[in-house]
């Protein structure tokens, strides 16, 4: 494998292309090669402001990207109602794609896109980052372990504030800073319906299920609940919502995810025997390290005045960012596609789809006044 | 206030009264002067291995008890089934009533003992212990704190395993020991219908609804609506279950309960500006020291791979545990009342009795198919 790293397109200048530009460049088997904007110079002060290597492509257009022969595959970071028609038309040009998340408005487009990706056999990721980091193997280690964590009976997820705000005025261009700004709400593009229209749902929501997913091994729910509070700005789309899953075991999972709330990513898996917990589960607080807090068949003193057994914190040491954990694993299993003739992997859509299936069915729940929505796999 | 101080009495031999009555001779305006059991022998037991004064009086029935003129308050940790008898003939028999929660098996039980407190010029307080803890008062000072905590949006507890066993085997008399074990399920008093009917709804769920108004000021929510997860044993008894609440200001807060689940006691409220969070908030895991962790206005760095603005844990200093500021804080009420000839305080009696409002309607809620359950004060 090691040898020609595969070479990527950027289509789009979206803030969340800096980060996963960097990972790019960071992973051992990646390079950034080509980037597009709808602006040819809009693309060139992109490649400038990210350092991209001085023979980086600059496109005009993301055509002209798309039909440029040595690019291997492509990051989409485009606003999610443009991801059908450039996900596809990427797959056709037998690109691979490494798209942000939600990957699609709907299971229905999903499914389009990934039947393209199947057609031209390439392979399809999903942009989620915290399930590529070291630490989350660790703490998958500690779910799977019988002895300490038993059976899954709870996952709960608080997602405040996924969006951001430059506060240049404050704190200089080191900073973003987040907090429930009325502009933001207007402007973002995530909370626009024709561009974001999911909203809170497909932006911090998105996590929260997958991290559901991710404890529950990825079985989806019997049944899905949408809570009553869903907020809605005058366009329609969601600032604000949650619901509780459950499974035919009698295991429940509940996420509430707010653009209205103070930045906050706390996930708790509660098992029989163990408690899984932690605080900055999508971005953890530091790169190079990052930590979760387990407990394991935890008890009362005499007196029931205190505990024994306390909570252990783990850190795990970050030697690449976990957005650049996601390329490596993305661009390996590309070269296995391009190098050894290999089928795309089929696991990373597979857990793309499953999300997406429990996004819809929370929409679909909120339709029909709050009952709760069969999955079917 | 200084001077004599009131004098308990405490009714039943319950595993929670060896702590309670710990709290009594460590609370400076307090004394254990008498313990009933309905047998003498096991009160005179009882009152030897937990250093009851050597004047304690020993009766053998409550009702001898009730009668002492010796006798201020009485603490009643019986079963919440025999709360209604025994709390009523305590105030009818003018003692002020420190109670165990639940306090009764619903509203209408508690209006009965109220009434009955009421006309009789004694005071009530239910046993929730953490509300009087010192950590408690400085949250509710970063929670009202509209700089760094703005406003409230978002409530969530989870409460794993509230049912406890002794595990003298494993770890001798020092420990006991939490974990989902089926003998509890069928055997102790929490499970059986004609004691504790309420089951997890009434043990841990009482601590889930507490936190929750607590967080809220006390406003009651509008609506409440139960999870579609109850998990009932044989006998009808609530082993797991939870609901969402709702204000009209679209406050939302969730809680979680469960005996089959590890021992977990999350409670994290998320404001526009601050979280509060804390993994120990019913019990600390220490006695004499209780931290939380706050935080307010956090953002990302550059490249959104960090948190800048991290979580700051605060510990605060517990120089009198947290049971003994409870029998302290009643005690002064009734010594208000007895000395003083006060009214007897309504701040407690009402936030007790808000509790069990929620409490009922999460009952109501799964009575009606899970639907929402307005709320009337």
């Amino acid at each position: 494998m090691a040898g020609i790293p595969i070479r990527f397109g950027i289509i789009g200048c979206a803030d969340i292309a800096r980060k996963v530009s960097r990972a790019i460049q960071l992973a051992p088997n990646a390079t950034v090669s080509a980037v597009a904007s709808r602006s040819f110079d809009k693309a060139a002060n992109f490649a400038k402001a990210n350092g991209f290597p001085p023979d980086t492509k600059i496109y005009g257009s993301y055509e002209s990207l798309l039909d440029d022969p040595d690019i291997d595959a492509v990051y989409l970071p485009l606003p999610t109602s443009l991801h059908l028609k450039w996900a596809v038309l990427t797959a056709q040009k037998k690109k691979h794609l490494l798209t942000e998340k939600p990957v699609a408005l709907s299971v229905a487009e999903f499914d389009q896109i990934l039947k393209a990706c199947e057609e031209n056999g390439v392979q399809i990721m999903d942009g989620t980052m915290w399930v590529h980091n070291p630490r989350t193997h660790k703490m998958k280690q500690f779910l799977n372990d019988k002895e300490q964590f038993g059976q899954l009976r709870t996952v709960n997820t608080l997602l405040g504030s996924a969006h951001f705000k430059r506060c240049e005025e404050e704190f200089g261009k080191q900073l973003l800073h987040i907090f429930a700004d009325p502009d933001f709400l207007k402007n973002d593009i995530r909370v626009k319906p024709d561009l974001d229209a999911l909203g809170a749902l497909g932006d911090a929501g998105w996590y929260g299920i997958r991290s559901i997913l991710w404890a529950a091994d990825y079985e989806l729910p019997k049944t899905v609940t949408a809570f009553r509070n869903p907020v809605l700005n005058d366009a329609g789309v969601l600032l604000e919502c949650g619901a509780s899953l459950l499974w035919a075991d009698g295991k429940i999972a509940t996420f509430h995810c707010s653009f209205l709330s103070n930045l906050t990513m706390n996930l708790t898996a509660i098992g029989t025997l163990g408690t899984l917990h932690l605080t900055d589960f999508i971005i953890p607080y530091q790169e190079h390290e990052a930590s979760y807090t387990t407990s394991a068949k935890p008890g009362f003193n005499e007196l029931v005045t205190g505990w024994v057994q306390l909570p252990s914190e783990h850190t795990v040491t970050v030697d690449l960012p976990q957005e650049a954990c996601m390329v490596r694993e993305f661009a390996s299993l590309v070269a296995n596609v391009k190098k050894n003739g290999a089928q795309p992997d089929k696991k990373w859509p597979t857990i793309s789809r499953k999300t997406q299936l429990v996004l819809d069915a929370v929409k679909a729940s909120m339709e029909k006044d709050f009952q709760p929505v069969e999955i079917v796999g």
